[in-house]
Parts: structure tokens; C-alpha cells; sequence
């Protein structure tokens, strides 16, 4: 797209994003704003139990005042590779520490306001690690799904988390082809 | 979660989000602060084609700087149903109109910072509509693309808009069952 920048200016900045604010002048000679929620991205893990089954979490998510259950994921600390921010945060929030973490891909949350990527890994060969959790995830739950269980929780509107929902079937895809 | 809510407030109002930054402190008597986009949501639409193609667009995404492949989307107007959305931002983008526009479910785009809830849909019986794009979206492309295509697209990481991936498997999961 072809357009002008005039102004770019952080307004806010945030332990989990910046707001930054953009003015434009479009080749039609309109002007136009850009907000921009500017985000480090973060890592989102699939961890699948010796047993075949697939480890959540429950933990409440303060922008819907709501308990969600989601895959365990976490945001990158400044510089940091995002295998090893899957690696930190899957025993952090489930208390597993993985055998094998395999990149699955990444994806954008939100493309038209945020510059957020997801990493998106597997992990498998689990076993008992240690929790961690920060203050405001210590209400954090863990529970294990079979597959078909989370395409019926998906399916229902309960696991309703997009990171989830993404990273779900596309690590069901991976390991049936 | 237990939390006492000290001050909430909007620090910007913007067109696309609000910046709403809240001061608490914990149970544990430690303060935090959180950082909330204020979103009003949306709707995207899995167009079907009668030859059973899936129509998706190219648009440029400011925060990446980059042209994306996604679903059809927009933001709902203040009130909205998103519904008329939905048929709204199907034919300005991509020029179709729907004889049938079904909801697929609902999701959460990144609910540790942001409110935003798209409503997923799909459409079928598409006949030619009129095209009307904003500012910033002349440039947008429409493609056609089979269901096995668009599962190519983003196994290859061609397709990695979160929302577009959600919607796509669970209009397959809809269509197969």
C-alpha cells in the first residue's frame, strides 16, 4: 500500500504492549490514523501426554473478568528465543518438563491492530517438572483432554481461545499425516 | 480471581481500540497494573463458492507491513448485530452476496490484553454483489481456493492469520459432520 508517514508516536508504554500511534496521507490525499498495539509475540505449546492426551489450562482472563481454558502459551521476555519461551512456560503453567518440543508454525492474533506472532510448538515425552506460576496465575488449573474431548469443547464454545483453537488442529493435522 | 480494582482508566480512545489501563492489588497485597484493548469485536465470514471454493482476500496489514491472505472480516459498527456485519463486510469485501450466512461459533483473539470477540460465520450461495472498500483497503485481492488448498496454505505458513485458521477448520468440522 502506498501512503505517507507524518507522525509515529508511542503513547503508552506497557509491560504487555505499546500503544503506538501512527498519521498517514493516503495517494488520494485523505489522511488517516494507525493505532498499534505493539507486541513482542509470544510462544503457545501443545503438550500431549504419554497417554495421548492433551494438557490445558484454566486461568482468569482479566479483559472478560472470565475463567478460560486455554493451551498453556506465554509472552516472550526481550530478546528471548521463542523455543525456550515454550519450553519456560510449559512447566511453569502445567508443572511438565517435555522430551521433545517441535515447532508446529506461528501465527498472527491480530494483523489489523497488533503485531503479535505466536510460535506454536508439540511437546511430548513429558514428565513431572515444577510449577511456577506469576502472581495473578496462581488460580491457574491444569486438566488433561483426550483429542476428541477438545474438538467437542471447540465445538461447543468452550475452549474458545483462538491460540488454542489454531494450535489444536494444527498439531492434530501434524501427527495424523 | 481476588483483586480490589484502585483505579480503572481510558487513556486513549481510539477508532480501532481503547487503551484502559487498571491498578489493582492482589489478595497477596502486591499491585499490578493491566493493560486492556478495548475492542468492540467483529465478524468473519468463510465465503463458500457454489463450486465449493473458499474466497479469501489479500489485504495490507500496517502493524507487519506486509500483504496477508485471510478470511473476509470487520469490525462490528457501535451496537451491531454481528450477523449484518457479517453480510456487510462479505459483499463489500469480496463482492459476493449470500443466500445463506450461518454462525460457526465465536472467539477469543488474544484474551490476556484484549477484548475482542470475532463471531465466525458461513456463507453460501454466493451471487455477484458490489465491492465497497474503505480507505485502505483499494488494494485488497479475492481469491478462490479449495478446501484442500487452503489446508496446503497453512500447513505451508502461507495462511497464518489466527482468526482465518479458526474459522477455516471449524467450517470443515461443520461441513464433514
Amino acid at each position: 500500500m502506498n501512503y505517507k508517514l507524518n507522525k509515529s508516536e508511542v503513547l503508552y508504554r506497557g509491560k504487555v504492549f505499546d500503544l503506538q500511534i501512527d498519521e498517514i496521507t493516503y495517494d488520494s490525499g485523505n489522511n488517516g490514523i494507525r493505532e498499534i498495539a505493539v507486541h513482542a509475540g509470544g510462544a503457545v505449546i501443545v503438550p500431549i501426554t504419554n497417554e495421548g492426551k492433551i494438557v490445558l489450562v484454566k486461568q482468569f482472563r482479566y479483559p472478560f473478568q472470565k475463567y478460560m481454558l486455554e493451551m498453556p502459551a506465554g509472552k516472550l521476555n526481550k530478546g528471548e528465543d521463542p523455543y525456550l519461551c515454550a519450553v519456560r512456560e510449559l512447566e511453569e503453567e502445567t508443572g511438565y518438563k517435555a522430551d521433545k518440543v517441535e515447532k508446529l508454525g506461528a501465527i498472527a492474533t491480530t494483523p489489523g491492530f497488533c503485531t503479535e506472532i505466536l510460535h506454536l510448538y508439540i511437546a511430548t515425552g513429558l514428565t513431572p517438572g515444577r510449577h511456577n506460576r506469576e502472581e495473578g496465575e496462581l488460580t491457574m488449573e491444569v486438566y488433561e483432554y483426550s483429542f476428541e474431548d477438545v474438538e467437542r469443547l471447540i465445538s461447543e464454545g468452550e475452549l474458545y481461545d483462538a491460540k488454542s483453537i489454531c494450535a489444536f488442529y494444527m498439531a492434530y493435522n501434524k501427527l495424523r499425516n
